[in-house]
């Protein structure tokens, strides 16, 4: 009978414990997400901590997830660690911190791609513009900044398109070809600040069914 | 004795359970965000359940938290759940679902900006164009595709900018001012199919220190 009880409170307890438990994590799922999204903020001071290669992938992998138009992936990415090409890289005082983060991903666009036409089957295929190409490395590079960030790693967007005075640059160190346009730079690494995310919330930027 | 014995077997029970759960967890928040970014896909059918307001405001919220060039925040959101206005935007076979979702969010960015000249401080600011609006919106649509599949929802990116046979429809049926540039509807919704995520991951696509 003291067995019989003794069991039933062990089982009792365990069950409450998975119960409020596993409560906790469904519920908490969507709000894990959000919040991860909400709190992401630019960090631009890093540690000298390097990042593994497994966490480069799974940064890549995030960026590689996004949606692209006609599912085109017309992404490229430049995996930078090697100090002299990021001294290289270091055109400005607003760009140190491309000497400074261990790591920096340099997200490119290839600008065309090869059209099938619609509405006629046997025309050939035809290399055109992509219109689509900076909203999708943008998708990306988003991705990878929230990958970061639920990694506990910090990163921060620097636009290289639409600014020739950057690209150009980052074009020749790394010898990009002419049809592919880096999009953004991303340093990442260990934050070595504390960045509080900034509060964007404005109702007045929501219009209803109209303008 | 056994009553100490039955106690001891008790709390040993819960401190494994919260233990593991605790560990899981703390594990998982970052799996559980990644997994998020890897899973979500393209949502083209959907239930005829409504959105509660809560749910467009998470999914807005969710979009105003991406960065923006220089913290501009260029970006303004319609929210269309008025059908006549869903079927006057359907204008062609693909975009169909425009009329079917109970819910379009439109993601637009103000074209220009007013910036102060940084070498001279006495100078006017003056209206121009502001080239990081694509990349801005873009990451706040993404952001928000991401928010609603983390809520269990589905959605699709469909590209408004650069096309002007579309773009020129939707600031029509909107009343959307010259400045302001559509550039994404996003259909959102309970998802009525579960469409697999696409594996897009190539290696091939990632360049070390150099092109």
């Amino acid at each position: 009978m003291k067995k019989t009880v003794t069991m039933a409170i062990a089982i009792a307890a365990i069950s409450i414990s998975i119960m409020s438990c596993n409560n906790t994590t469904s519920q908490s799922t969507e709000a894990i997400i959000i919040d991860n999204i909400l709190t992401r903020t630019s960090v631009r001071k890093f540690t000298e901590q390097k990042l593994t290669d497994t966490q480069i992938e799974t940064l890549l992998r995030a960026g590689m997830a996004a949606p692209t138009g006609i599912n085109l992936q017309p992404w490229e990415f430049i995996v930078i660690t090697d100090t002299t090409v990021q001294n290289k890289l270091v055109t400005s005082r607003v760009n140190t911190m491309y000497r400074e983060a261990p790591c920096l991903i340099v997200v490119c666009g290839d600008t065309t791609a090869v059209f099938k036409p619609h509405d006629d089957p046997d025309a050939q295929p035809m290399e055109r513009p992509n219109g689509n190409w900076t909203q999708d490395c943008s998708a990306a590079t988003e991705n990878i900044l929230l990958a970061a960030h639920a990694m506990g790693l910090g990163a921060v967007w620097t636009a290289a398109w639409p600014y020739p005075e950057r690209y150009n640059i980052i074009r020749e160190v790394l010898g990009i070809p002419d049809k592919i346009m880096p999009l953004a730079v991303i340093p990442v690494g260990y934050p070595a600040q504390d960045p509080k995310p900034k509060d964007k919330w404005k109702p007045a930027k929501i219009h209803y069914n109209q303008w």
